[in-house]
């Protein structure tokens, strides 16, 4: 068995799932994608997150994904997304990412019940690390209470981190709230914590953060990972403006749509364009729209030439 | 192949899942708890449901639960949940209880993705519908916003139904808001429209309805089923008042520990009480604030008796 992986640190992309026309994931142009993404400069990917669109996968199709990463020699370099309503459900993941040498997994609380008790949340995570029962687990908690609309407390991260030293690895922080992001890099010192968005990328180094996990860099890698190259010096901040307007520029679309509507654009491969219900494709409009709102923005040419 | 089972209405237990120790489905009790079900009068049975805790099992545990309805001979009394964030999974398990017989299936909307559009919800259910291919499907769209975050507005059902004529067979509508469900009354006269709770059932059933499909019906079976049975005339009324307040003062407790409580109580059966997380089963004291609040309600000795 291997050991852990290195703990990925910087700018990690929250890899998108490429479809068949079936709806079936696209494994070869998967793993082409994850390797652009590494040319382009990321340290790490976080493949099967909620740009991933894992939830909407089956546990089969999310396992077949993990073999194709581990197959390409990729695993290690991935933190991988195996949150799940079922507990059952997220020890297979887990386990099976673990087995399969990823460096770490990134785990969305249970979504379904509202308003569970932090003591019912402790109990899930507690059952999850048990049931994986594997020394080189590595576990970063997913916060992301607009989407999951299940927060997860600081409170709750520090018994985790009492109960299960050095296996709770990190916090991705998706509440697009940089205070939140830097109370937590504050309280959990020996917790990497990643900021949701490349947007905060700069700041959350610079207050000793481990970098983001986002999104929009499927198409702004190249950018993101030049601000990460060159921070937390001053000559960052430019860059880290080009991106920041960028990332907002795509806030204003349907995320997941947005960034599978350009890798179309910049690969000519509208097979891209799959996406799965209850998300729906930008229309030629839509496309048109986001092409406008990008390509006067100074930082675009860098991402269309790389 | 058999034929569709005829369409349950009346009062429909959405059945809990007992487990375990381990929390894997205790598929014996649970097709006693189904048997007792019926015993006490229920017209039919929504086992997998929020109460079952199906989005908290695996696929392969709610297949199993549905294998053990069919070998029980119960599959045609039921309603059974299907639904998932993924679309395959939607599919599998509804072929799944098609094939085993069921009466129909109720289907949670995809729930992670907040503020799907109504053309993205409605792909999801048509996919789904083509994807089970099955003559026999009845589908009953399951609108809990609270819950899941996403409701089933009246515009999308109409698209369905004119989409998929015969397909599209009900509503369990657990809005809550007794208005929201005599407008499907009014406004889908072909479908089978079912208030989410049994406060509501006598009114449902003036209106036009097709009974309720709740969660305390799991203890408050036999009071539910002789209002069905004496609906809509007055006599119903003061049976009616004592299961109101039954159900309010249940409300007052998370629902699934205190239904879980109470079958332990009433069976003296304390493996009962294992749920799985984020749920978390009632401790001593409310346990004892439970019975506290229910024991002097005037209905409370009808159920204790069944």
């Amino acid at each position: 068995m291997p050991d852990s992986a290195p703990s990925p640190r910087g700018v990690l992309a929250a890899a998108l799932t490429p479809l068949t026309a079936d709806l079936e994931p696209d494994l070869p142009r998967f793993v082409e994608h994850c390797r652009w993404l590494l040319g382009a400069g990321c340290d790490g990917l976080a493949p099967l997150g909620t740009t991933g669109e894992a939830n909407s996968l089956s546990v089969e199709q999310r396992l077949a994904v993990i073999a194709a990463l581990a197959e390409a020699g990729l695993a290690e370099r991935a933190v991988v997304g195996t949150g799940s309503c079922a507990l059952a459900d997220a020890i297979r993941l887990s386990r099976d990412a673990i087995t399969a040498g990823a460096a770490g997994v990134l785990t969305l609380p249970p979504f379904y019940y509202k308003d569970p008790t932090e003591d019912g949340l402790y109990a899930f995570f507690a059952a999850l690390i048990e049931g994986v029962g594997d020394g080189r687990l590595r576990l970063y908690l997913y916060h992301f209470p607009r989407m999951s609309s299940v927060p997860i407390p600081a409170t709750l991260i520090a018994r985790l981190i009492e109960a299960f030293p050095g296996t709770v690895a990190g916090v991705k922080d998706s509440s697009g709230d940089q205070a939140h992001t830097e109370m937590l890099i504050r309280e959990f010192p020996d917790l990497d914590i990643f900021a949701g968005s490349e947007r905060f990328l700069l700041e959350t180094l610079r207050a000793g953060g481990a970098g983001c996990i986002s999104a929009s860099v499927n198409v702004t890698a190249p950018l993101a990972a030049e601000v990460a190259r060159r921070a937390p010096g001053a000559e960052a901040d430019p860059l880290q403006a080009e991106l920041t307007q960028l990332r907002l520029a795509l806030e204003d679309f349907p995320m997941i749509a947005a960034l599978k509507a350009l890798k179309a654009d910049f690969t000519g491969e509208a097979a891209w364009r799959h996406i799965l219900p209850p998300l729906r494709g930008l229309d030629a409009a839509g496309s048109e729209r986001l092409r406008a709102a990008l390509e006067d923005l100074a930082g675009f040419e860098r991402l269309r030439a790389a």
